[in-house]
C-alpha cells in the first residue's frame, strides 16, 4: 500500500500545500473586509517585518531548548513560515527575498553540521539538541518554501533541495529510524516533516516513507527511549497513518493525553490540510471514521473552563487551547469538519486565524454572527486503538469539574495514575494532579528539559488523588508492565443531571488487589444547596496491605475536626517511589467516624468529608523533599492511610460550599452542609453509603459492584430498610 | 470649645444627614437618566427587597465575627442604612415600614441585652463582640433614622431613642471611655457613631461628647489594648476633631497604613458629609488644611497598579479601593473636593456610587465624559501630626511599584519593620510584606480576630524585607520604645526618572546602630533595558553584630549561581522574635564577589544580585514553623547572612528581567542583565557602587552619606578616578 505516481496537473502549482492558488486569490479579494482576519494579517506582518528589520541571524547549534541557538532557530521556523504566508497573500517581494536569503544560509550551514553537541537525546539532531526539533523546523520551513516554490529559479531549488531540504528529510528519516518508525509524538513529527517537504517537492519516495515508514529499519525490541518508553513493539506498523490508527482512539482521545495531543495535532492537522490539498484522493479527513475532526473536539473537552488542559500525564500546567497549535486545530476541524459553529466561539477567544483558507472561513463565519458557543458537556472519551482500553471521564456541572483517568499507560509520557482523578472549579485547581516536573524552554532549570524529579516525584503514584499500596506505585513503577494494562469503565451515567456517575476498575496495578472508584457528582439543591462530589473508593486484596489515599488541595487550611500534631523537625515520608520528596507536616489519628477537613483556596470555601476508623492515620505532607535544586514546587496534600487491611471502602465527599470576599470581607457558607458521612453497607457485590446534611436529613447512595447491567433489578435490604431499584446504582 | 446651640431651622427637618431635602428632590428628577446612578440604585434595590422578603432576623448576640450572630447584625445595619435611602429616593412606604420594624425590635432586645458573652475584648460590645462593632452598628443605623425620622411618629421616635439610640450611645462613649477616649480607629468610629446619633437626635450633649470627647474618664496611664497599644498617652486630646488631628499627617497619611486608614475613612467621611450639611459653619473640609480631601488622595496612592491597598502593618491582602468604603471616600472627595476629574475614573472602576448627592455628582461627572486617568506617581507620604515622623514613600515606574516604609509606629496596628521595602510588579507582589496573621471574619480561624501569630510573627522584623541586628526584632519589639521613635527622611528625589532615589536613616531600632538605606529604581535603556532596584543598605555600629537581611520573594527559584545544601532534616532559624516560624531548607556560603538568585514568578524571571563576601552565609527559609494550627502561609524566602560584623553595605539589585509563557512556552530574557555589582567605596561619608553589565559597560552610583543639601558641592577620587557632582548623590 504506497501512494500511485503523481498524475495530476494540480500538483504542478505552487503554492498547494497550506495555501492553494484558488485560495490566495480569495484571500486578497476579501483582504479588508473581514476584522479577525485583517487583525491576525497585520498582526503576523508587523511581526515578520520586525525580524526582518532585525536580520537574519543562523547560530551554529549549541544549546538546549531555552537556550540561544534553539530559541533562535526556533524562531527562524516560525517566521518563515509566516513570511511566506505574507508574500502569497500581500505579493510583496521582500518577503521572498527573506525566505530565499535565510534558506541560502541554512543551506550553507547544514552540510557542515554535526551532530548537535548535546548529547543527552536518543536521537540527536543538527540545528537541535533532538531531531524532534529539527522535525518541527522542518514542518513550518516546508510551508515557506511552498509559498516560494514558483517565485525561485529553477538553480536556487536545485540547490536548496540538494543541500538541505532532501539531507534534511534523510537525516530524520532513514538516518534516524529509531526516532521515525515509531509510534509516538516524536515520530509524528518526523513523519510529517518529511511528508510536507516530500509534497511540495512531489517526492513519492519520501511521501511512502511519510505515510507508511521506513521499509526496514535495525530497531532492537528493547531499545528506549529517553523517557523510558519502548521504541518499537512486535509488528509495529509505522509512518503518519500508523501514528493515527494507533495512538488515537474512536472517540479522537489520543493516548498520551492532551499536552502532547495539542503538540501532536499540529503535525497531524497540517499534513492532513496538505494532503487534502494536494492528495485529495486519500480522503485524509475520513480517516479512522474522521478521527481528526473528533480530536480536535475531544482536545477541547480536555480543557476546564478556561480553556486550560488538564494537565494528566507529563504535561506543564497553563498549556491551552490559545496556544498556536490548537488556533491551527480549531480553523481546520471548522473547515474541513462541516463548519460546527461551536468552533467560533473558541476562534474568537483565541483572537487569531490561520492565515490560509480555514482561516478565512472561519473568521468569515465569525463575521457572519453565526458563533455558538462551544458548551463542554460530561463526556467519556475512550483510550486505545480500537476504544477498548478505559478512557478519561469529565463530570461537568455548572462551575465543577471531575477529571476522572482510568486510562492505558500513554506511552512513555504516561503516569502510574490508575483510577486518580482531580478536580477544577471555575477553571481552578482545586485537588490537583502534580503535572510533570519540567521547565519547558527555560534553560536554566536542566536546559529545558525533563528533570530527574519527573520520574522520582511526578510520574510515581503518590503523586496523584489515588490509592498507592504498601508505598510502591502502580504497575511498581514499570513502564513494561503499565503499558501491556489498562483500567476498564465499569460504568458512566451521566443522563440525570442531579446523580452523575462514573465508576472504573483497575486489576492489574496491584497483583491480588482489585482497585475499584465510583465518583459522583451531586447536584441535589434541596438535599444541599451546592453540588458536591462523592467518592467511593473500594480496594480489596488477597493480603494485608498498607492504603494511602492522598489530596493534594492547595491554599490554607482553616479548621479540621481532629486533633494534629505538627512536627518539630521536618522528616520526609519515606524513601522511594515518590515518598521521598514528601516532608511530613504533621501527623494524626483519624476521628473516630469522620474526618472533616475545611479549606480556603482562592476565596472559595472546601471541606472534605471522609468516613474513618479510629485506626486510620491522617498525614499532613508538602512536596519538596530530597530535591537538591528545587524543582519541584512546594504543595500541600493530606493522606488518609489504612495499615494491615485487606479490604476497604474509602467514603469522601467535597464539598465548595462557601466563598470569601477579602474586599467586602464577607465569608459566606464557611462550613460543610454535611454533618455525616457512613459506610451502611460494605459486600462484595454492593457498596452503600449514607450522607446526612446540618439538618439532618438523610440520602443514600448504593452501587452494585458487580453488575452493571442497566436492566438488572436490586432488592436489598440495610439496617432493616428495603431498597429496591433497577440499574447498577440508586441514589435516594 | 463646645459647639454653640442649635439655632438654624435647617437641622429641624429630616432627611438631613447624608440625604439632603434638596438633594432628594434633585435625585428624584434625576433618576433614569444618569446610568451609573440608576445601576446602582437598582442593585441596591434587589438586594434589600431581597432582604425584605427574607424577614427580619435579629438573633441574640453570641458569636465573634464571621459568625452567625455577628454576620446577621452586621447585614442588618448595612440593609438599615440603604433601605433608609431608597425610602427616601423611591418613596415607597415599605422601606420606611422594614426600618420602622427592625428598630422596635432592636428597641426591645437592647434593654435587656447583657455585655456580649465573648470575652476577649478590652472594650465588649452589647451587639457584637466589642465596642467597635457596636458603633459600626450605630453609625449606618442612624443614617436610616434619619430617613424615616419625619415619617415616624413622635411617639415612636421618643420610644426609639429613649429604648435604643440614647442608652446605646452612652454605652459605647461614657460606659466605656477606654474605647471612647483615645485617638485610635476603634475611637473614630465610636466618636462617629454618637455624633452621627447626635445629629439626627439634635442632641447637643452627644454632638459635643463625639467632638471633643468625654471631659473625664477613669483610665488609668498604663492601660493596653488587645493590640498592645495603650489606651492613653498623657495630656493626651480625645474625641472626633483630636481623631483627625493625630493620626493624619499633613499629606493625609493615617499613621496605621492604608488598610486601617480604609477602615477609618468611613467614619471620617460619612460624618464629614453629615456636618457640613447639620453644622456648615464647622467647615470641616478645610480642617487641618483640608486633610480629609487629602487623606483620600494618598490613600488612593498607597494602592497598587490594580487598586489593593500595599499591606503595611497590620493589614489584609486583598482589600482595594473597591471596597465600600473606597466608594464612599471617593464619591465624597469628589464632590466636597473640588471635583478633581481623576476620581472619576476610581469610581468608574468601582462601577458603584454613593446613592445620595455625591453618588449623582460623579455618576452625573461620568456620564458627561469628564473621566480622566488617575495617575500615581512617585510620592512620599510623610507620617505623624505635623509631617515630622518619617515617611512612606513609593516610586513608581511603569510596571514596577517600590514602596519604601520609614514611618513611625503606626499606633498598635503597627510592625517592627523599620526601612523595609516591598517591590510589585503589574500590581503583582514580587517581594513581599507579610500583611498579617488573621482571617478577617472567617470564624474557622480564631474567630476571625487576630491570630498569635501576628504577634509572635507577622509583626516581627524578620517578617519584613529590612536588617534584623542579633535575631531581635527593631526597639526589642517592645510598643513602649517604638511607638516613641521613627525613622527620617535623608532624601526623596524622583525629578530624574532615569534615577529615582529615596533615602532614609533609623538611628534608634538597635541602640548604638545606626541603619541607613537608600533604594533606586533605575530607568537607564541604553544601559540595561529594563528598570531595576539598586538598594544600598548602610549599617554602622559600635559592637559587633550579626546582621540579616531577608527577601521574601514568591514563585520558584530557577537557579543561583552558588552551591547549596537542601537540608535533609528541617529546623527553624531560631527560637524567638519569629525566627521559631522559619524553617530552614536550605543553607550555602556566599559567592566570593557576587551572590544571584534567580528565580520565575507569575511568568515573569527575576534576579536578584548582591554583593556578598565569601563569610556571609545564604539561609533558604519558608514560612510555618511552630504553627501548630495551620495560621500562617507557606511563603520561601532567603536571608544574607552577616556575622561578626560592625559596619557593612548591602548592596543588592533586582532586576525583573524576562518573560515565559506556558501557553507559547516561550522564555524571553530568562537572564539578568548585571554581571557584576561592586563596592568601589564605603567610608562614613561615603557610599560607591559600580555596576557592570553583560556587555561589561559599568555605570557607578555614589551617595553622600552625611550631607543631603543639594547645592553642596562634592569631589572625589575612587580608584584613581575623580569624580565632582553637586547634591546628595551621582550616578553616571
Ligand atoms: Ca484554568
Ligand atoms: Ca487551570
Ligand atoms: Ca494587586
Ligand atoms: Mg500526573
Ligand atoms: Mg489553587
Ligand atoms: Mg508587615
Ligand atoms: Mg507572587
Amino acid at each position: 500500500e504506497t501512494i500511485a505516481e503523481n498524475t495530476s496537473d494540480k500538483n504542478s502549482s505552487h503554492p498547494s500545500l497550506i495555501l492553494t492558488k484558488e485560495g490566495v486569490k480569495d484571500i486578497r479579494a476579501k483582504l479588508g473586509t473581514i476584522p479577525l482576519f485583517d487583525k491576525t494579517l497585520e498582526a503576523v506582518k508587523q511581526e515578520v517585518d520586525a525580524e526582518i528589520n532585525a536580520g537574519i541571524e543562523i547560530p551554529i547549534p549549541k544549546d538546549f531548548s531555552g537556550g540561544y541557538t534553539h530559541e533562535q532557530h526556533k524562531k527562524n521556523f516560525l517566521i518563515l513560515q509566516k513570511a511566506g504566508v505574507l508574500f502569497q497573500i500581500l505579493d510583496d517581494e521582500k518577503y521572498a527575498v527573506y525566505i530565499r536569503d535565510m534558506f541560502m544560509e541554512y543551506a550553507k550551514l547544514y552540510p557542515t553540521l554535526p551532530l548537535h553537541p548535546q548529547e543527552r537525546s536518543y536521537a540527536r539532531g543538527k540545528l537541535f539538541w533532538q531531531c524532534l526539533n529539527d522535525s518541527n523546523w522542518l514542518v513550518y520551513a516546508s510551508q515557506a518554501y511552498d509559498c516560494i516554490y514558483d517565485w525561485l529559479s529553477k538553480e536556487e531549488r536545485e540547490h536548496l533541495e540538494k543541500d538541505l531540504f532532501i539531507p534534511f528529510a534523510n537525516f530524520i528519516s532513514k538516518e534516524n529510524p529509531q526516532f521515525f518508525n515509531r509510534v509516538h509524538n516524536h515520530s509524528t513529527w518526523g513523519n510529517v516533516a518529511v511528508g510536507m517537504i516530500a509534497l511540495v517537492m512531489d517526492n513519492d519516495d519520501l511521501l511512502n516513507k511519510a505515510l507508511y515508514g521506513l521499509k526496514t529499519d535495525s530497531i532492537a525490541a528493547d531499545v528506549k527511549d529517553d523517557d523510558g518508553g519502548f521504541i518499537k513493539s512486535k509488528n509495529q506498523k509505522v509512518g503518519f497513518l500508523a501514528n493515527l490508527d494507533e495512538p488515537f482512539s474512536p472517540d479522537g482521545y489520543y493516548t498520551e493525553g492532551p499536552y502532547y495531543q495539542r503538540y501532536a495535532m499540529y503535525p497531524f492537522l497540517i499534513f492532513a490540510q496538505a494532503l487534502e490539498n494536494k492528495k485529495p484522493e486519500l480522503k485524509i479527513f475520513e480517516y479512522k471514521d474522521g478521527v481528526l475532526i473528533k480530536a480536535v473536539d475531544a482536545l477541547l473537552n480536555l480543557s476546564d473552563k478556561d480553556g486550560d488542559f488538564f494537565p494528566i500525564n507529563d504535561a506543564q500546567k497553563g498549556m491551552s487551547y490559545y496556544s498556536r497549535e490548537l488556533v491551527t486545530a480549531v480553523d481546520i476541524a471548522y473547515h474541513y469538519g462541516g463548519k460546527n459553529s461551536e468552533l467560533l466561539s473558541i476562534a474568537k477567544k483565541q483572537d487569531k486565524v490561520n492565515l490560509d483558507d480555514t482561516g478565512l472561513s472561519i473568521a468569515l463565519g465569525i463575521k457572519n454572527n453565526e458563533v455558538k458557543p462551544f458548551t463542554k458537556e460530561s463526556i467519556t472519551l475512550k483510550d486505545g486503538p480500537n476504544g477498548k482500553q478505559g478512557a478519561i471521564s469529565i463530570i461537568r456541572n455548572s462551575n465543577l469539574e471531575l477529571v476522572y483517568k482510568y486510562t492505558s499507560q500513554g506511552l512513555s509520557h504516561g503516569h502510574y495514575d490508575k483510577l486518580s482523578f482531580s478536580l477544577y472549579n471555575d477553571g481552578k485547581e482545586v485537588l490537583q494532579d502534580y503535572g510533570l516536573a519540567r521547565f519547558v524552554n527555560i534553560e536554566q532549570k536542566g536546559g529545558g528539559n525533563y528533570l530527574k524529579e519527573n520520574t522520582t516525584w511526578a510520574k510515581q503514584t503518590i503523586a496523584h488523588n489515588t490509592i498507592i499500596q504498601n508505598e510502591t506505585s502502580h504497575f511498581n513503577g514499570k513502564y513494561e508492565i503499565g503499558s501491556k494494562n489498562h483500567s476498564n469503565e465499569y460504568l458512566f451515567n451521566v443522563e440525570n443531571k442531579k446523580v452523575q456517575v462514573v465508576s472504573a476498575k483497575e486489576e492489574n496495578a496491584y497483583p491480588g488487589t482489585i482497585l475499584h472508584r465510583t465518583m459522583l457528582l451531586v447536584n441535589d439543591t434541596t438535599f444541599i444547596n451546592h453540588s458536591f462530589v462523592l467518592d467511593l473508593y473500594n480496594v480489596s486484596s488477597n493480603a494485608l496491605n498498607k492504603y494511602d489515599l492522598p489530596f493534594y488541595y492547595s491554599g490554607q487550611l482553616m479548621q479540621a475536626n481532629f486533633k494534629y500534631q505538627q512536627q518539630s523537625e521536618i522528616k520526609t515520608l519515606g524513601s522511594s517511589n515518590g515518598y521521598q520528596h514528601l516532608f511530613v507536616k504533621a501527623l494524626a489519628d483519624a476521628p473516630k467516624n469522620n474526618l472533616q477537613f475545611n479549606w480556603l483556596d482562592n476565596n472559595v470555601f472546601y471541606t472534605i468529608t471522609s468516613a474513618t476508623l479510629p485506626t486510620d492515620k491522617i498525614i499532613f505532607v508538602e512536596t519538596g523533599a530530597n530535591d537538591p535544586e528545587f524543582n519541584l514546587r512546594r504543595d500541600p496534600g493530606f493522606i488518609i492511610r489504612k495499615n494491615n487491611t485487606k479490604n476497604a471502602l474509602f467514603v469522601t465527599a467535597i464539598e465548595p460550599h462557601g466563598t470569601y470576599s477579602p474586599v467586602s470581607e464577607f465569608s459566606v457558607n464557611s462550613y460543610s452542609s454535611i454533618a455525616e458521612i457512613k459506610t451502611i453497607l460494605s459486600t462484595k457485590d454492593y457498596s452503600a453509603v449514607s450522607i446526612t446534611n446540618i439538618n439532618k436529613e438523610t440520602k443514600t447512595f448504593i452501587l452494585c459492584n458487580t453488575n452493571s447491567n442497566k436492566e438488572a433489578k436490586h432488592t436489598l435490604k440495610i439496617n432493616n430498610k428495603d431498597y429496591n431499584w433497577v440499574g447498577p446504582f440508586m441514589y435516594n
